[in-house]
């Protein structure tokens, strides 16, 4: 597969999105970050692009500056990522569609249903991919719940049970904190505040993982900080037209909680239940049957589960993130001498040889003591006895 | 920092730890892959090295034709991850270290204490690093540890309780399983099986966290399926030269254990906890207290951990591989369409347009149900009501 | 404390609810069980009580037997137990009030909302006591999640989620089974079936907690499994006294599920969690702190929490149950022998005089090992070697 | 089955062990507790084994005084408790014994081996029981994984790895704490503290559980706090007569840990784990299969299970405790009418009519608000409404 041009809006110094794009784009190797308008102040957006490793002529200042500048290049982005505040996200992902790019939008895709028809039928009529960025959905065993749901495990579905609750914005002195005021505000988050942050997520996966659409909802907003004007908790009962009964709480009050997004499924013939925190195992009980525990990477599971797993069970999904860690040490120390300048000292935490040393003396060490009477023996390589 | 060139030796088609190092030694775009010598069958490991990307001139038969390619360019790798066969880290890595590379090296890095010292020697000869991949010290949380027993949180270290225990050699019909068999045969893995294939990290943890080293140890080994020359399960009991006592489980045959590293540190203040499979929690109990859940990314915790996360708190680490399979189905679709063929139906499950507009639709009957009564409202898009 | 008769209408042969309440009254021997109509079927009720130790004269056939015999005997009964079908709670709790008995009524206390306020006008009028069982509120860290509510650890109380699921009706075939059928079926159950069966223990509990009673609410029913009649799951939304919100969530048909009774609490300055199946665990999180984990028995908890805990810190509060089992194997196998008959050999358990025999073994010989060299020592009792 | 008649030496006022027995023995209704000698202090014991309820002429002042009068009874204990400092039990025991009691007697049951072989040849020619407490074995879900092992579900044990693990001696400053400088002194506490306090429960519980005894072990005892004589920390491996390896570590000094018992079995065709914490689940991962979670009370367990357990399937083990909550303020309450004082304000948490009254209002508001548009109703009783 030859390797794809990727470009990003958005997502600047200080994003908490834009790395996990950065990191979820370049992961495979399948996309090269090639282009980017990362920040409403143009400068910085242009410099912290370079610092990224964005040519200079693709270091965009805005969206439509970048518009212009990939229309015209022979090698333009093949996908456009938009993660800019949720109001702008409807007029770039139009344009950049009309212009006839592939784009992945963050969610809230757009402020309004009738924004959100335009892009639906802007999108048909360009022929080009709009996604919208429920990547949670990503889950391995997420992938699985939705083929085992499919591939009938469960018969049919009676009950969805899903919910997404934090506690991040529990505490009452952040009504003035600019970082979590504006959330509640209707002039800058639109009709909804804690329902459209966290709980579409949790609402798409049970369409995503039943394989059926909401048909009518009843909702309960509540405002638990009296100040705000929007919801931070809000209770949603809804109906699905497979004839499932739907249930989903979202909450940014719940205090202890801290990213609880958890679906649970039931049908004719079993129960799932999964949770973001813990996304490596899926509870299955078949009807009259025990509590099963899933295990991403299994053998045996759906091809859908195989093709989003990188790492053996039993492994962290992060597993790859710890590893990581150990080329970023090294990247660090290597660059450092390169450049003739000391390393950072957090970067110093990379094991070295004398620790393999180490392990192999321990070993020849046990293999004494355990061939014999369990002795204790000398542990210490001969070059570091006294 | 300037992109590092980084080359890979073994790793190659069908490896379990090859991408894992791909995946780490990419996710922060400080190394770029140029280079790998990737499989003992020479032609199989150009092919390979070529469909990730690799130059062809790059893509060696042999890890001496890579030594004797990359030591005559001026572009020579930076790193070079050595992940062959055990018994073959001693050579490669010294011929690496004495050509002025900086090599990580897989674990075992040698098979005996004498080639160990000699690594050590040449590396400091060379004044180049040679590094080993203990990979699971790069959990952000397991740095924390050693940030906390550093600065004194625990007082005194008193003892560490190590577990690596997993269960996927329990079955004694793999005795003629070539995945499983090479490993208890001493021709092939030397003096010790389990020890020191997972026993080793849990070692190493030990030290890593406490920052003290082994001195002596008693080792009980076992050959649970009595059909194996080597141990199958081990306790190794240790002291270590800052006073504290040891206690290390590894086993191959427990049953419904997955990747069971675990770790415990017992001070004069305090207690902590962290298990491999639950990577984003560490729990910590100080003297007289109550145990405490410190999470992965929450504010406030040391430099070591804070360089070593990149996910909020509440996100598992995986999150980014979760976000990596929207990309990769995009690319996927994206490919499919460049090349005029149809996509692999697996990757069909990025949500589209139609998902962000169907939770517009429903965020605005939320807004009216909540704002009523409570009352029922339907929840489609205008544009796919009947 | 003198000891006080108790007697129990219903709880029969084959009950669930009998026994645990048998157990929970005699537990700390404050009550002595003297008296009972436990079966709908006189006779049987007579002989049954009688196998539990009730006198022939106080075993009686029918609840106004009992109230008869009881109301004309001087060593009457201090306290009775109604737990009989639901639909009759209210005539007997009525009767005996009148009749000058306090009463423990099961739940639901009542059909209608009319016989609720006449019992309570009953009781008033009476100056008897009028208890509910609503027995979880009786675990220790329930009333200690009240007591730090009540002393203000959480601030103003916003949120309150109740959850009581299981999955033990979520077999369809169950149409049939007597034992299940009943519950949903109205002229049996009433006007709501889950709700009222489970759903009312986590509303009582809500309140119990907060001390904030219900005082609006809007409701979800929905009878997954499409023959019934009454709800076999429902949500319910409410608003408190004192200013709180609620979310409230129960069903039968949650597969996999066993008795999931979990209780959340945010307040202004924390947040707690507790659930049925892990009750000597509380979790509790105060504003901008971590979660800690509040175990049962641990020292300066509230003084409702130290009331009503038996057992030490960290034994399960089942601890107690498992000694009753050693004695249970110790009553079968002494009663025997005074029978002059064989033991059961299910009763043939309990550890004997050789495991005291064989741990002293183990102990001497662990001591011998450990201050030699870890050497190998023989761990059997003399009496034993070959 | 007649009620038998119970006695206790030792277990006075303060013990921990002592209410243990008494709510076990009491539990069932099989023993009355109708003699004892609680006190090394002769006054103390008497008075506060009528506080009990035990007659003037059973409470005794040693327990010779016991011996005496209850060998002269025609109505003697059928079984007696020796719950005394360790140094004790055997004389005590072994008196009982010959006098024709059976006895069950608290761990450790001796001081020394030769003790403890002296006690078996004692209950053997007495033809008496002589059970000891290792009270753990008697949780249901231990007895279902005897019961497991026995029938062959694992085929071959392999391994056991048995853990007790607690952190409540692990304060240094406690040298000076009277509660526990005596474990660690051999003059009281003979040649070991931590293995034989606790180890010896783990180490039992491996004979029981996979039905081989210990033939030989190699022990490792570590004093974390270095001003005590007697191990703090120990590691013990082992070898059964059925072949399979044991690990057992148990530590006073593991700080945020509570009563850590643990067990591990794996065998050729599966595994099993099980902890006292959370003893109402059994981990079983047949090989090649998921880990499967049982549960306490479910259908088709073994006989053994089914037995001792007595609480239905989901309820924590501790719900009859919660249950006599109820009863115990119901208790306090009556007393103190009946006494003519106030009742302890501790007392007063048990739900009332008001309660159950509350509850119907909810109920019958939810069932209108259910079958309307979800509206929200009053779902205060009419009583209550302003």
């Amino acid at each position: 597969m030859k390797k794809l041009n990727w470009g990003m809006i958005g997502g600047g110094q200080g994003s908490q999105i834009g790395p996990a794009h950065r990191l979820g784009s370049g992961l495979d190797g399948a996309f090269s970050f090639v282009a980017g308008a990362l920040d409403h102040n143009a400068d910085a957006g242009r410099a912290y692009a370079q610092t990224l490793g964005i040519a200079p002529d693709r270091a965009y200042g805005d969206w439509r500056e970048m518009l212009a500048g990939e229309s015209a290049r022979e090698d333009r982005v093949d996908l456009v990522t938009v993660a800019t505040p949720n109001a702008t996200h409807y007029e770039i992902t139009k344009a950049f569609l009309k212009a006839g790019f592939h784009v992945l939008c963050e969610k809230p895709m757009t402020m309004t249903v009738a924004e959100g028809e335009d892009i639906v039928r802007t999108a048909a009529a360009s022929g080009k991919i709009c996604a919208v960025n429920y990547g949670y959905t990503g889950y391995s065993l997420v992938r699985h719940m939705r083929a085992m749901v499919a591939r009938g495990d469960l018969g049919k579905v009676r009950l969805v049970v899903a919910e997404f609750a934090h506690g991040h914005h529990g505490n009452a002195a952040d009504a003035d904190n600019p970082r979590v005021r504006w959330r509640y505000d209707p002039a800058q988050a639109g009709v909804s505040a804690q329902f459209t942050d966290c709980g579409i997520h949790a609402l798409h996966m049970a369409s995503f993982v039943t394989g059926q659409e909401v048909e009518k909802l009843s909702a309960d907003f509540a405002s638990c900080i009296e100040s705000r004007v929007l919801e931070d908790d809000a209770m949603v009962n809804f109906r699905m037209n497979g004839g499932a009964v739907g249930r989903l709480w979202t909450s940014s009050v719940a205090i202890g909680r801290q990213h609880g997004l958890t679906i649970q499924v039931f049908g004719e013939t079993g129960g799932l239940r999964w949770a973001q925190e813990q996304p490596n195992q899926l509870y299955w009980t078949p009807l009259g049957g025990r509590v099963q525990i899933i295990e991403r990477g299994e053998a045996n599971l759906s091809p859908e589960a195989d093709r989003s797993s990188r790492v053996t069970v039993g492994h962290a999904e992060g597993m790859p993130l710890a590893f990581a860690n150990i080329y970023s040490d090294l990247a660090e120390m290597i660059s450092a001498t390169k450049e003739g300048r000391a390393a950072d000292p957090a970067a110093s935490l990379c094991p070295m040889a004398v620790d393999g040393l180490r392990s192999m003396a321990a070993v020849h060490g046990a293999v004494v003591s355990a061939k014999g009477q369990g002795e204790w023996v000398d542990a210490r390589p001969p070059m570091f006895r006294d």
